[in-house]
């Protein structure tokens, strides 16, 4: 049915501005949409004390998905609304997958000279659930001379393949049919013999999937200078974070940068979201780019089975992006969606 | 004294190839060099079954410095060199800053398009004795559906504190006198949050230092879209490891990037090897560019008090390059050697 029932969590800062013009262009697909706005974030927390209450998190679990501007505030100390808020929504609902095309639209930018569109046009496959994400550490004698800290990267045989599996089905599902695991195996010998493996075993049910491997420092250089050498990229969560913000860089900057937290099995809903934060020095002042979150729209309109849909969203951003070389001359937030809205309609 | 007792790791793939160029500059620039070389990698290991014995560990503690080449090949399984070898040195010779300068010379092409020699000039200290590189975590029900594989990062005030003031102090010496930690404190919590402290406490006593934070994602975003941004940046081991390939990604490539494993209290000899691994595919065909390894000379003529030296090496390497832009035409390793040299000499 194309009856969408969303939930909205508008967050901090640009995220407001950037998600209304995502509900913009969600609206004018067509098809029903039933939006329920939730204020999560710095306010709430400062007006109550709650980042994510049970109770919301439960009724979270009742929408088709979930449309996310962003989190974060200098105003709150760091990591309180990052764990105990995204971290959580992320972790709770199992969004295992997080989904991050890097795909140089044409007629964008990117700050690597002489690079076509058709060489930067990959999947990033970051795993969502575990590694140093899960939080696990510790300190010790703090703020004294002896003072320990530790951070625990977390790494299970079931987080690990079913996020591997997903991968090479994404990759089977592309023309190149490539996927390249990103890791630090020399190093991280535990966790990376953990991937590697996976990565082996899982291959041979793919063999029409060219896999190999890539150490994240070599990735990263090769994002800058070969960046043809990707197609699907499966890697942990905190490289997966890091190689995705590359990714954005040079595929035209983080205000086209779109990401899908997934929950495959679908035993929750999965949340779409801009790779970008809450940006609190340009909060406000209608200089937000809305494109990454309304490319979060259509990879949440294609979650959704609308895949038809997703693609008018995404014609109509790429029409849009081709027009900026000539006409671009700091368009509102609110003009770029509305640009983007009326070519999703005509 | 001129006279330096040198230990040479050539080590494996390239390494040996560029070693040679390297030690060829040093002699060529003056004063005595003694050389001791050990044949520890991949060949000792397969003959031996040894990495790094401890009595070669004791006997490279005499010595004033070491070059190495590099460490690694495919024959043996990920992490045993560089756990048992490469890191074994960086960790017992308490080498706790990796020094990588990320400098655009002029004449040698960066992806980034537009971006001129004088906006990329900046220097990575990376923590080098803790961190991700402990080599903590282990591994419960291996190759069973229920494995989980950990990997500890471990931070102690020891170690952050006496590195972010080298940090410091490096930011104090140069023009600009801004310092750039770069590291995750909204997820990585406990870690994060003893970094950040570190750098709040220490800077007081810089006040002639600027200051600021940044996310290691934000921060891999901006080494290719604002590099500008950045002049001494400090961080941990991994995202040091990580950031510094990014760095030898816009100024020039792998084989230009020199770094230093530094021991600054002089406990024990520093060690300076060029940033590129060993690279398999191309040992043995006087392919490989020496100059990161004739730039990690300069480092260790400047560590070892032989300032003038360094600078001349360094300036001879800067020509070279300007001159590559139209004599470029596939030297070998050993052309580019004899004429860097010849140039030092001249
Ligand atoms: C805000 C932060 C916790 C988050 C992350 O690290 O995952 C962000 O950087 C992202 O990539 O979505
Ligand atoms: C070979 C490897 C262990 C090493 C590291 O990760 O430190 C290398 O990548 C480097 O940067 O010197």
């Amino acid at each position: 049915s194309r009856n969408i029932r969303l939930a909205v969590i508008p967050g901090d800062g640009i995220g407001t501005e950037v998600v209304a013009e995502g509900l913009k262009v969600l609206e004018a697909v067509g098809g029903k949409v039933e939006t329920t706005t939730y204020d999560l974030g710095a306010k709430r927390y400062h007006e109550t004390g709650e980042t994510l209450p049970d109770t919301v998190l439960d009724e979270l679990r009742g929408y088709d998905a979930i449309l996310l501007g962003a989190i974060g505030d200098p105003s709150v100390p760091p990591g309180v609304l990052e764990r105990d808020l995204l971290l959580r929504l992320r972790f709770d609902l199992d969004h295992y997958v997080n989904l991050r095309p890097v795909k140089l639209f044409p007629g964008v930018e990117t700050p690597l000279g002489g690079v076509r569109p058709e060489e930067i046009d990959m999947v990033v496959v970051r795993e969502g659930t575990e590694g140093l994400y899960a939080g696990a550490g510790g300190v010790l004698r703090r703020g004294t001379p002896h003072e320990i800290a530790t951070q625990e990267s977390v790494n299970t045989a079931h987080g690990v393949e079913r996020v591997v599996r997903y991968a090479f089905d994404k990759a089977l599902s592309r023309p190149r049919r490539k996927l390249t695991l990103v890791h630090k195996t020399n190093v991280l010998t535990y966790a990376g013999d953990l991937w590697a493996r996976t990565v082996d075993r899982v291959s041979l049910e793919y063999p029409d999937v060219e896999s190999d491997y890539c150490h994240i420092d070599a990735a990263s250089m090769f994002f800058v200078n070969q960046p043809q050498r990707f197609d699907v990229i499966v890697t942990d969560n905190l490289f997966g974070d890091i190689i995705t913000d590359i990714g954005a860089a040079i595929a035209g900057g983080i205000g086209l940068a779109a990401s899908g937290n997934i929950n495959p099995e679908r035993t929750a809903p999965s949340m779409f979201e801009p790779v970008h934060g809450s940006a609190p020095d340009i909060a406000g002042q209608s200089k937000a780019d809305p494109t990454a979150t309304i490319l979060s729209v259509a990879m949440l309109l294609d979650h959704l089975g609308l895949a038809e849909e997703a693609a008018r969203v995404e014609q109509a951003v790429a029409d849009d992006l081709v027009e900026r070389q000539t006409g671009w001359s700091g368009r509102t937030t609110q003009e770029i969606g509305d640009d983007i809205t009326a070519r999703v309609v005509g």
